[in-house]
C-alpha cells in the first residue's frame, strides 16, 4: 500500500464526521497566509485556523515569487482578504542551501536546462523581511491593511515576529 | 484587535502544548501535496497528516506553474519525496472565472501592467488532469513513482480521484 493509498483511506474516515460544509469561498477572517511547504508546519493548527478562515499559499522557502503575487492578487481583489501573514521557519532546507552544489546535482540528475531560480537564502529573518517589502511594494497587493512576517520555531511551535 | 493579532494569540496557546519538536526536514511519508489555497481545505486534517509527514504546496487553483515545478524539484531532489498528490476542489473561485472581466477590474483597481497570467480554468477535473500530465512530463520531477490527482468536495469532505 502506497503512502497515497494510506492518505486516501484517512480521508474516507475524515469525511464520515465532516461537519464544515456549506462555507463561502471568501475567507471568514479576511486573512491570507504565505508559508513554507515544510512538512513540520501544520498551518491551520499552529494558527488555530478552522476551514473557511484564511487562504493558505505555500511554496519552498515561503519566498515571494510572481506566483505568490498572482495568488495574493486573486485573494485580495476577488475574495476580499486584507491581511497577509508571512511564515518562514527555523531549520529551513533553503536557508544556507549551497546553490551551486544543488544546481550542479540537479543538472547531473535531470540532464535538463533549468529556467527557474532555486530561491535559496542565507538568513530566514532577512528573507521574511524581504518578502514583507516585496508585498508592500506590489501594486497588485495594495488592498492589504496589514502585512506581517514571522519565523516559526519547528522545535517549540512558537511564532516570532520579524520587525 | 486585528485578525492577525487573534491568530498570534492562538499560536501562543498552541505552543504551550506543542509536542512535535525535533522532527527531520525530510517528509516522513515521502509525499508532496499540491493543493489550492482555498480556505476550506485544511490539507493536514483532510488527509490525516501530522507534522513532518508531507510537503504541502498551495496556490490559487492548484495549477502547475514554474513555481510548483521549483518547489517539487527541491522536494524530490533535496528532500526525497517520491509521491505527488494533486488536490483541486469543488466551488473553486478560479473555475469559470471570467478572465477578461477580472483582468479589466484588476487593471482599473491597480493601474499596473500585469506580467502574470490569471490561471483560471473551465473545469476543475480537466485542470487536475492537465496538472498530472505537466508533472509527469517535467524532467525535474522524474523521481516521482506516483502522481495522482483528486477533486475535494468542500461540502462533504470527500476526495474523488481524477482518472
Amino acid at each position: 500500500m502506497s503512502a497515497t493509498d494510506r492518505l486516501i483511506e484517512a480521508n474516507r474516515r475524515f469525511a464520515t464526521t465532516f461537519d464544515r460544509g456549506g462555507l463561502e469561498a471568501a475567507p471568514a477572517m479576511g486573512v491570507a497566509v504565505v508559508a513554507c511547504m515544510d512538512a513540520r508546519l501544520d498551518v491551520y493548527r499552529l494558527l488555530g485556523l478552522r476551514e473557511g478562515d484564511a487562504h493558505v499559499i505555500r511554496n519552498a522557502g515561503a519566498v515571494v515569487t510572481e506566483e505568490v503575487i498572482r495568488s495574493l492578487a486573486i485573494s485580495q481583489h476577488e475574495l476580499g482578504t486584507t491581511e497577509v501573514i508571512l511564515i518562514g521557519h527555523t531549520k529551513c532546507g533553503l536557508e544556507g542551501l549551497d546553490r551551486d552544489e544543488f544546481a550542479e546535482r540537479l543538472e547531473r540528475e535531470t540532464h535538463a536546462p533549468r529556467d527557474w531560480t532555486i530561491g535559496a537564502f542565507d538568513d530566514v529573518h532577512q528573507s521574511v523581511a524581504n518578502s514583507i517589502a516585496q508585498i508592500e511594494a506590489s501594486p497588485f497587493l495594495s488592498l492589504a491593511k496589514s502585512v506581517r512576517g514571522f519565523v516559526y520555531d519547528v522545535n517549540t511551535g512558537t511564532l516570532n515576529e520579524v520587525i
